[in-house]
């Protein structure tokens, strides 16, 4: 038998962790089932019927490739985008873009400007192809913009990323505020926005797409509002070229062709996303009304999940711990100050009530 | 605006080409329709009716992140191929295994060993990721395994890659034949047998599974025989430490929810497999004797499609294209001397009929 083939040095010198642990693999640790699965901000409210009857109809020709291009999908995002089809990028969810966008800009050893506390994905995938993460603090809660842009010129980063709305705060800028902030992105940097709750946030928080401005990606999904994270599918708008670039790299034929079917539907379907996004703005109100209810604060979102800062990490942790075995799936994001909090999707109403009910008493616990 | 920010240094190096144009974009271009689809090997004979209901069903869950772990699956898997679960690793299709393999092991300009006109999308991933093919030519129309070994050790190769059976040949080589091969690859340097058409082959053509072995990753994939290719699901069965190492590099929630019910599904109904292999080598034969009836050769298959060598370059491009004005998708590789063959995957028995009907009324055209 041959010795060992080495790795890649990237790939020898990388840790072992993982970005997220899934709920399924806490259940089989330890041997509690979720009822409530509120920690991944998937779309309890489930997807579109028009999406769904789609999904069921291409499921019988499973056994031909998805079109590579997502032509008809494609074709139809351009127009709600007003963008040309030559501006899209798709992958089986932003993960996968993320990935992608790390790979076709850094270099090993190439600086990258995040957020301390940012979506831990993103740093996973930067890390992955050896770029080397500056991470500026939030500031009263929200990404700092100002600093973000400074450590960004001053690192001679070539990505720095935002998400807009934020994850895991929920917070978020408006159109006005991130044009000025594109503004201050050092020339040479691209620019990554995170637009994965897009849909749930105030009309004006998305800065007009400009598909003719290279230094900017915009990544969205159909995981969230749409109610389609277990069927992969997420794209980018970007320049022209830059996608053209994605092409040399990209895997063809990995999205699924149920997947492009239930998008195409779901987009037709702009009423049922409406409602769901009005039902999750009801229920982040109650988030915040249960909130300060308990004594704790809720972050301002507009996603849809609410992190709630119940005063300590400790206290954040025990409540996590608490309400898993209650049958209770929550998160704690990892980074101070973001770690006092317990970050909640909104569920349906039903959900939302059987959560309310089980964190008041398990926080009556946590007070004693 | 800022300026264009720059790419990294091996994207930027890139050609534009892609493996393979979709059958669906030469439509758009052509204006013809696809009645016959027989130029990716994707199974006309569908999935199983249980793999089928497993994935309708999961449609009701697609909200939900399918388990990152696919740990029902991975269970069943390791089952069947008395492993243990830590050996599988998971991927949307074999293409994408087969670009986290070139980033798992390669550094910029190592060395890569291949077939010359072996499967493009093996080299797409190499180039991309700043890999250095050697391409060893087809002897006999088989694989070359002397030569594959000895341009594997000449060259310093990090990978050599191997289909078994072949694409696009068909071809295939024995266990022991293959056994003999694996221990003439160098020290250090990682098999990669690409096993997307073992189910089609005969019994001995796998050589026994060795998890133990950290020189060799074997592929596998739910697209050719489970008739799954639209819902994006392989895997690849390696040592643990090499599994382990993967784990640091995918996209952990890349594989669609349906994808895994349906491949659990189908992997427990092994009959339905079972009779498409059958029916797959009736195809075969068929296929045999249509291409000896047109004066022309069919290389021996033990996949789900037939090469048919019909004796020049331009006589196969010349049938590819009339065949395409006809409504039937058929390849020609690109590389010769396989540019002589037309690639045809074998359909159910009704697409043999108008298959044959078809190329014999094209070929009496061509050989006027």
């Amino acid at each position: 038998m041959a010795g060992k083939p080495p790795f890649a040095d990237i790939v020898a010198g990388l840790p072992a962790s993982v970005p997220f642990v899934p709920p399924e693999e806490t259940e089989r640790r330890t041997g509690v089932t979720i009822n409530l699965r509120l920690g991944a901000n998937e779309s309890t409210f489930g997807m579109s019927p028009r999406a769904w009857e789609a999904m069921q109809n291409a499921a019988s020709e499973s056994h031909l490739y998805g079109d590579a291009h997502c032509c008809e999908l494609r074709t139809e995002l351009a127009r709600l985008h007003d963008v040309k089809p030559e501006h899209l990028i798709f992958g089986s969810g932003i993960d996968e873009l993320l990935g992608l966008i790390a790979r076709a800009y850094l270099n090993p050893g190439d600086a990258v400007t995040t957020s301390l506390g940012g979506y831990p994905t993103f740093n996973y995938h930067v890390e992955g192809y050896g770029g080397i993460l500056h991470k500026v603090p939030y500031r009263n809660g929200k990404n700092d913009l100002e600093r973000l842009a400074s450590t960004a010129e001053k690192t001679g980063s070539k990505i720095v990323y935002l998400a807009n709305p934020d994850n895991p705060t929920g917070t978020w800028f408006t159109a006005e505020e991130l044009q000025a902030f594109r503004s201050r992105i050092p020339d040479r940097c691209l620019l990554v926005l995170d637009e994965a709750y897009i849909e749930f946030a105030p009309a004006e928080t998305g800065p007009p797409i400009d598909p003719e401005d290279p230094g900017i990606i915009r990544t969205r999904t159909f995981s969230k509002a749409h109610g389609m994270a277990g069927a992969r599918i997420g794209y980018a708008l970007a320049h022209r070229d830059t996608a053209a670039a994605f092409e040399k790299i990209r895997n063809h034929f990995g999205i699924n062709r149920m997947a492009q079917a239930g998008a195409l539907a779901s987009l037709k379907d702009p009423g049922f996303v409406r409602k769901v996004v009005q039902s999750v703005a009801e229920g982040r109100r109650e988030y915040a009304k249960l909130a300060e209810e308990l004594g704790f604060s809720a972050y301002p979102s507009a996603t849809n999940f609410v992190a709630i800062d119940v005063g300590s990490a400790e206290r954040a942790a025990f409540l996590r711990d608490a309400l898993w075995q209650r049958g209770v799936f929550v998160r704690v994001p990892g980074v101070p100050p973001l770690n006092r909090c317990l970050r909640v999707s909104v569920g349906t109403p039903d959900e939302r009530k059987a959560f309310a009910r089980i964190l008041r008493e398990t926080a009556e616990k946590a007070m004693k």
